[in-house]
C-alpha cells in the first residue's frame, strides 16, 4: 500500500542507507534496492523493518522484511532471510531513515499550499465563511460546511455532510460522513515524540495520519495528533467535548463519550461504549476495554478491563474509591 | 417572556405535537395551541412542560401548565388542571419537541450572515482589529474594542467598555460592561448535551444563552458553553485565567476567582466570593456555597458548604486533607 | 538598563509619588527626582523599592533604594539611607505606582499597530501565510516563517531559524534562535495578577516579559504569560506539548519535557532535564530542583529536591505512591 499522504522517496540502495546511518556491513552480497521502511509484522522482501524491544520477538522471527535494523543482543532471533543491521539506539537510526523515505513527514511548518477557497474548485460545492484557505490535495464530499479563518492544509479527505467549524486547522487527516469538528481546534499535527538531546532534541519522523469515522463530534479547542508509524483513529459515532488532547497513535472505538478536558497520552486503546469524565487523564500505551467508565478527574495508569467503572488517581475500581473516600 | 435570540416556531396545536412524537390520546378534547415548551415552574396554561424525576415533584405538583410530557410512573403528581403525556424517554421528547418550537437552537454550524464589521454600522463606533467579522442581530454599548480575527458571530449584546482579544467567537451571548474577554476564546455554543444512540447521538437543542455581568474577565483559552433549557451565567466581577472550560447550564455567583485550566461541569452552581485553584475541576449538577476556596488540582464530587476551604481529589476539608498527607 | 519593551515615563519626583499614593511625610528633605520602581535586590539610589514580607529581610537590609514602600511593622528593617513610606497594602500601592512609571504594561488590548505583513519590511525577509499581521517594534533573524493568521503584536524580537504556526498570538517577547511555536498561541499577555475588590479588581501591571531560549519548542494551544516584575522563561532545548499554561514569572530550566495540558501556576522555577508527565500541575512559588520527574496528573504543592521522582497528589517519592496504591 502506497501512503495515501506522505511521498515516498525510496527506492533507496541498501548501500546508501548503511552509508547514511554510518554502519559498515561485510557480508553484504548484492545492493538491493528497498522500497519502504515498515514495522515487523507488514514489512516485506523489499522492505527493511527494525527490532527494539524482546516483547516483539514472535513477531520478529517471522518477519518477511530483507534487513531489520536492530541490536547485537536482538539479532538472533531474526530469521535467517533477514539480514541484521547493528545500530546502538534502534529507534534513532530509524526515525533517522524514516526521514529519509519520507522528509515531507518531519516539516509541520505552516503550509505554504493553502489558497483561499475561491480560487479553488470547492467553491461552488462547498459552505464556508470568510478567509477559509485550502491546501493541496484536499478533497471533500457533498453537503460540507467550513467556518471562517479555517484552515484545511495539504493531505485532508472529508466526506459527506460534515462541518468545521472556525479557526480551526486541520491537515493529513480522513474525516469520514457525517462530522461535526467545531471551532479552534489543531487536527493532523506531528505528535509529541522525539529522541531529547541535551543541545537540540532529534525529532521522530510522524507518517502516521489522523482518520476520524463516521458521525463524530470533535469539540472545541481539540488537539488531535497524528500517529507516529501508525494512525490515531477516532471511532464512529465518538463524541468529544471541549479543549481535549488525543495523542499521538491513540485509536478510540466506537460510541464512546469523552468530557470535557480529557487527556489521552500517545499509544493508548481505547474501547467501544466508553465514558471519561471531565478531566481524566490515561497515560501512554494502555489498553482500556470496552464499556469501561472513567470517573471525571481520574488518573489510569494501568490497563483496564472490559465493562469496568473506576474512579481515582490512580484509578481503581469506583466501589472501592468511593468506600475509601466516604 | 420571548427569547431573546431564538425564533419561537410555535404556536403548535396540541394534535401536531402528539403526531410529531408519535403519541396516541383518547381524552384530548380541544385542539390547543401551544405557545411555548417550559420547565415545571415557568410554564402557563399555554404552555407544554416535562417532569422526568421524582426530585421535581413538588414543582410539578403546582405547574401551570396545560400539558405535561412525563412517564406513567409520575403523571399522579400532576395536576388536575395538566393533561399528561405519556412517554418513554421523557428528555428524548423535550429534546424533539424543544427542536420543533426553536430549530436554529440545534444548529451550530459557522455564522454565514457574519460580515465584515467595515461593511457595518459599527465601523465608526468600535475600535477594531483586521478580519473582525459581525453577524446578524448583534449590538455594541459605547467605547468596545474588538481584536484581530475575531467573530461575533448572531445573536450577541455587548455593553459599554468592553473589550474582545482577538481570534475570539462569540454568540448567543449577552455581555454586560466593563468586561474584558482575551484571546481565543469560544463563547455561547452549545454544551456537550445528547442522547446516546449507538449509530447517531441526537443532540439535545440549546436554548440558553450565556450571560457575562459586569466588570468581568475571562483569559485566553476559554470555551464558555451556553445553556441547554436555562442559560449559563457569570456573575459581576468575577475573573477567569486561562484555559477554563465553563460548561452548559453553569451559574458562577460574584467576586469569584477562578484559576488556570479550571472545569466545571454541566449546571453546577458556583456561589459568591469563591476561589478555585489551577486545574481543580467539579463534577456536574452541584452546589459550592458563598465564600468557599477550592485547592489547585482539586476534584470536587460533592456540594460545599458556605464558608469551607476543600482540598483533594475526592476534595475534602482542607485540614483533614494537609493531615492525611503529610 | 531600559526596559525593553515599556516605555518607562519615569523620572516623577518623590513629591509627585506621595500624592499620588496619598501619602504625607513631614521630614522629606529634597524633592528627589526618582527613574524606576525596582525589587529590593536591583534598586540603587535613585529608585523606589518595596519590602511587604519578612521572606526578604535580609535583602531589605542591604537595598540601595533611597525610598522603600512598606509597612509600620516592617520598616525598621530598612536601611538608613532608604526612606520608608508607610501604606496599609503595600503592593496595591506598589501596583498604582508601577502604572504609573509603565502606564502601557497595563493594557493588554489587542494591537491596533499591527498591519499585514506584505505592508513591512519582512515582505521579502520572511515565509509567510495568508493574513499575518506585524505590530510595532518587531524585529526578525533570517530564515524564519509564520502562519496563516497568526499576529506578532508589538515588543517582540525573533531570533533565526524560528518557525511560528498559523493562529498563534504573541506579543512582549523575545524568541532566541531555532525555536518552533505551534498553532493556536497565545504567547506574552499579562498574568492573573490582580488585588480582588468586590466592585471591580484592581489588575496588577505585568512589566515582566517572555523570554524563550534556543532550540525550544511551543506545542500547540499553549498560554504563557509575561511576568509582572520579572520574566517569565523557557530555558534551551525545553519542550512543551499542546494545551500547557505557564503562568507569570515563571521560569523553566534546560532540556527540559513537559507533556500535554501540564498547568504551572506563578512564580515557580522548574530546573534543568526536569520531566513532567501530562496533566501535572504545580502550584506557585515552587521551586522544583534539575533531573526531576514528576508523574503525569501529579499535584505538586511543596518544593522538590534535585534528582527525584515524585507522583501523585500532593505529590510524593514515586516508590512510596505506587506502594501505597498497589
Amino acid at each position: 500500500m502506497t501512503h495515501p499522504f506522505f511521498k515516498n522517496y525510496g527506492p533507496i540502495l541498501i548501500s546508501e542507507i548503511l552509508k547514511y546511518l554510518d554502519i559498515k556491513i561485510n557480508n553484504l552480497k548484492v545492493d538491493k534496492k528497498i522500497f519502504d521502511i515498515k514495522d515487523l509484522y507488514s514489512s516485506n522482501d523489499s522492505d527493511i523493518t527494525f527490532y527494539h524491544s524482546k516483547k516483539y520477538k514472535e513477531i520478529a522471527k517471522n518477519t518477511n522484511a530483507s534487513f531489520c535494523i536492530t541490536t547485537e543482543s536482538l539479532k538472533n532471533d531474526l530469521p535467517k532471510n533477514c539480514n541484521s543491521i547493528i545500530v546502538e539506539n534502534v529507534l534513532v537510526s530509524v526515525s533517522k531513515l524514516t526521514s529519509k523515505f519520507y522528509p515531507e513527514s518531519i516539516n509541520d511548518n505552516f503550509d505554504e499550499t493553502a489558497i483561499l477557497i475561491s480560487e479553488t474548485k470547492y467553491k461552488d460545492k462547498i459552505k464556508f465563511g470568510k478567509n477559509v484557505l485550502i491546501g493541496d490535495n484536499v478533497n471533500f464530499g457533498s453537503n460540507c460546511s467550513i467556518g471562517h479563518n479555517s484552515i484545511i492544509e495539504k493531505n485532508v479527505n472529508i466526506g459527506n455532510n460534515c462541518s468545521i467549524g472556525s479557526n480551526t486547522i486541520i491537515r493529513n487527516t480522513i474525516i469520514k460522513d457525517n462530522i461535526r469538528i467545531l471551532d479552534g481546534c489543531v487536527i493532523g499535527k506531528h505528535g509529541f515524540g522525539f529522541f531529547p538531546i541535551n543541545n537540540q532534541n532529534l525529532r521522530y519522523p510522524h507518517i502516521g495520519i489522523v482518520i476520524i469515522e463516521d458521525n463524530c463530534e470533535i469539540g472545541c479547542g481539540a488537539t488531535i495528533d497524528r500517529g507516529s508509524m501508525s494512525n490515531t483513529v477516532i471511532g464512529k459515532n465518538t463524541y468529544l467535548d471541549n479543549q481535549i488532547h488525543i495523542a499521538h497513535n491513540v485509536k478510540i472505538g466506537q460510541n464512546s463519550i469523552i468530557a470535557g478536558q480529557v487527556g489521552i497520552a500517545g499509544s493508548s486503546i481505547i474501547g467501544n461504549n466508553v465514558k471519561i469524565g471531565g478531566q481524566a487523564g490515561i497515560s501512554g500505551h494502555l489498553k482500556i476495554g470496552n464499556n469501561v467508565e472513567i470517573g471525571g478527574g481520574s488518573g489510569v495508569i494501568r490497563n483496564i478491563p472490559d465493562n469496568t467503572k473506576v474512579m481515582g488517581y490512580p484509578a481503581k475500581n469506583i466501589r472501592d474509591f468511593l468506600r475509601d473516600n466516604k
